[in-house]
């Protein structure tokens, strides 16, 4: 086959560009730091969303749609919400082009139609939001309100990478209101669980869930939950936050409501969202050097089957027990492809849907059909077995459930032997060079220390895990006095 | 209850205005032009949005995601729509606000990070579309493309109203590329009749087809195909559209391929699509002076169950046999709500489902139990009746259906009795004021007709019909000679 990828081994980085844009899942656009999404990658990302959705729902989260802009007096009214997206707001200034007088068929922008206030495209909808909410709760009966947005949003960064890092790209934002205190941290940790869930069964992604230290938290949070995952290269991948944004957005937009006791009080709120990222954290997971790994349960296609003819008169036989398989696999809600296309040959078919990760590939040829069986070849560990045909629905949905669950258990095993405790200074920079991944190390509990890491390392805080153990410790870099091991990692 | 409504007599325009947001389909927001769309009337879009797509991809369509952006310099590049959209542009000219230091905690738009070149926020993404179709169009094997966006678009309308008009709006486009002209025809055509389908079928809104006049065609396309629907008030309101973009934008943006006989041709387009406008058509055309009537195959509740208590002790009972018949119900797919709250009387109630359209209600009381009756409601004809709970799923599951043909049938009759025809200026005038609807006359063919009697009487060509009867006849403003009757009548 002709996309030649790089290895891992050879350059990390550019195997991961190779297996997105050969895999078909996502492209560079003309729009600096924007990408399209292809048909492939957008299947995936319907089946991630669809799962997303249905476990929001199970959780009494309705969907809504709130505007793309924020006027700049709305955006900036939350001063740390404000402070923290700034720097990365695309901002809209003008409402019309018009033909421009020295340059026949141009256009320009008509400096008659600036608008008085300017727009900015959303970076993360709490200030619109939260600018609703104040309409719509009075009373402690208008509460909670549970409500989530799959949107687009636009952060201007500067260094950006396919699915990882685009100036826009699309998400779910949730963001709840509630009467208590109590009652919004427990919504945080909830729609964290969430998560943790949907990553761990569904894309095989084994997760630590923890508390983002101040430093990394959301801006205008009081706590930033997040899940975190580990990659390949040992770098490691924040695949969702939840964040307790206290009253901040509450006093910002003076969202109050009378309570049981008839007084007036301000609302507590959460949000929490996830985004095409996850996509990102997907391929460098799972996948290998001859393409993407792709889980079942999300992946667009589940299964393929190659005929593989022996002149024109084996292809209407091999055709109709072909069309029984699908027929038979479909039945169970297998999603299943029959590709008998005759512009390229099974060999390069073969190597496409390893590129492209499904899970499945059964093929079958004359010989096979005489013997009453498929040949059955699994993307994750390349295994291929001759299957019967009798029974064969029900031996493809077992063993896509046994993929989906070896990817897991592989993902799981790599996580767990990465990480590594540190117990001093040396001993910290030398894991991080030497064998990456996570290192759990004491640390004093001071910004100042961390950030001194950071420069130092490069390494961040990904999280204090949730139920940590307690013990007595000293900081690996300032020595003083630490209660609890944290981890640290590069990340993306 | 409290939230009184205008009637349409009184004031059709406000009686709509008071649906949407009484009914909790959308509210203003703090953005010009832009609109919140609700839950209720989220969810509602959600069922449009998912039976249009299960169409689409029937007809073997894919999604695919594309950026919110488009540079000038791109959407400049087909200068007929460049020139259609222009004056409804929202450009962006900045990616950073900083702090404004005269004013401390607020922001400002930060002059140096000025964009070298402005981005347009597409009104329609014909351009980055196209521009990108160039790297993946070689050959005929890479057609057709039939690609499917879901997208926000912003248009900077000076006049909005909620849905039908509003700056920033939900959608989808379809934009498809073939090898021949008659091909890209064919797929026009089939997507108006999916269109059609969908909204007779599903929004009960009898339509009809046509192909619209040069002067109303979208703006780069070499015909516009269209659905046309009419509103209780007489108004007309295009529903959707489907143009044939011949090979405009393969021209602007150079997109050719090595046809069967290794030549190099341009590829032919379509494009098409439909917006949340149309919940706006669906408000306009079936909803009465009580609230919003919901077709029950769209519809986000298709039935809700209200209790009668009388007295605490009653509530268990009465609460039994609700869940019994919630999950019989449910077994059937239908979208069953149970509003045992206490925070509310049952005719308060009852009023709000009837302000929210929801086509089912039952009510049930300890009398109506002992004798094993309900007591059905029908949101469309207001009629109710007392029926056994044995078989009441069945019962219910049949009404539905029934209801669903009722509003079709009522609005079929309605459109077909506004539909009249006009033989010359003075009676084309007079149905106009007297009647409105559509008013099928005579028209010379050319541009400046059809802008002299827009100009007079506000009336614009809606479309002409497609498989038009031909007939000798005169115009009936220039009286010049004609071949065939338009519809003409006045617009959303």
């Amino acid at each position: 086959m002709s996309k030649e990828l790089t290895s891992r081994a050879e350059d990390y980085s550019q195997w991961y560009n190779d297996l997105v844009i050969k895999g078909g899942l996502a492209d560079y656009s003309a729009v600096r730091g924007c990408m399209v999404i292809k048909p492939y990658g957008f299947a995936l990302w319907e089946n991630m969303r669809d799962q997303l959705d249905r476990m929001f729902k199970e959780t009494g989260h309705v969907n809504a749609y709130f505007p793309l802009f924020v006027p700049k007096s709305l955006f900036e009214a939350e001063e740390k919400n404000a402070e923290g997206f700034a720097k990365e707001c695309a901002v809209v200034t003008h409402y019309r082009l018009k033909g421009d007088p020295e340059k026949k068929g141009k256009l320009m922008v008509d400096p008659e139609a600036k608008l008085e206030e300017e727009l900015v495209i959303r970076p993360t909808s709490e200030a619109i939001i939260w600018n609703t909410y104040k309409d719509w709760i009075q009373s402690y009966r208008d509460l909670p309100l549970l409500i989530n947005q799959w949107a687009n949003v636009v952060r201007w960064e500067m260094r950006t990478r396919l699915f990882l890092r685009t100036a826009e790209f699309l998400w779910q934002e949730g963001h709840t209101a509630h009467a208590t205190k109590e009652e919004a941290i427990e919504e945080t940790v909830k729609m964290l669980n969430v998560y943790a869930e949907f990553v761990e069964t569904y894309m095989a992604l084994p997760v630590i869930k923890g508390v983002k230290t101040a430093n990394e938290r959301f801006a205008g949070a009081e706590d930033t939950y997040c899940i975190e995952a580990l990659m390949q290269d040992g770098k490691a991948l924040q695949a969702g936050t939840s964040h307790f944004l206290g009253q901040n957005f509450a006093k910002a937009f003076e969202v109050q409501f009378l309570n049981k006791e008839n007084k007036q009080e301000y609302v507590w709120a959460t949000s929490w969202g996830v985004s095409t990222r996850l996509i990102g954290a997907l391929i460098m997971a799972h996948s290998d050097d001859q393409g993407l790994i792709i889980p079942p349960r999300i992946a667009p296609q589940q299964v393929v089957i190659v005929p593989i003819y022996k002149g024109d008169e084996s292809k209407p036989a091999i055709d109709a027990k072909a069309n029984g398989i699908m027929t038979a696999l479909k039945a169970k809600g297998i999603r299943v492809k029959y590709d008998n296309s005759d512009t390229s040959r099974p060999g390069w078919k073969f190597a496409q849907y390893e590129l492209q990760g499904v899970p499945v590939r059964i093929a079958m040829g004359l010989r096979d059909m005489e013997n009453n069986v498929v040949e059955v070849a699994r993307r994750d560990t390349k295994e291929k077995s001759s299957v019967s045909m009798d029974g064969l629905a029900d031996h493809i949905s077992n063993l896509l459930e046994e993929i989906q669950d070896t990817i897991y258990q592989r993902a799981l095993a790599f996580r767990n032997e990465n990480i590594r405790p540190a117990n001093s200074w040396n001993e910290f920079i030398q894991l991080l060079d030497e064998k990456a991944g996570f290192v759990s190390a004491h640390w004093d509990g001071t910004p100042e220390t961390e950030e001194k890491i950071k420069e130092l390392t490069k390494a961040t805080i990904r999280c204090i895990p949730l139920d940590n153990k307690q013990e007595e410790g000293v900081c690996v870099l300032s020595g003083k006095p630490s209660t609890q091991r944290v981890l640290f990692a590069r990340a993306y």
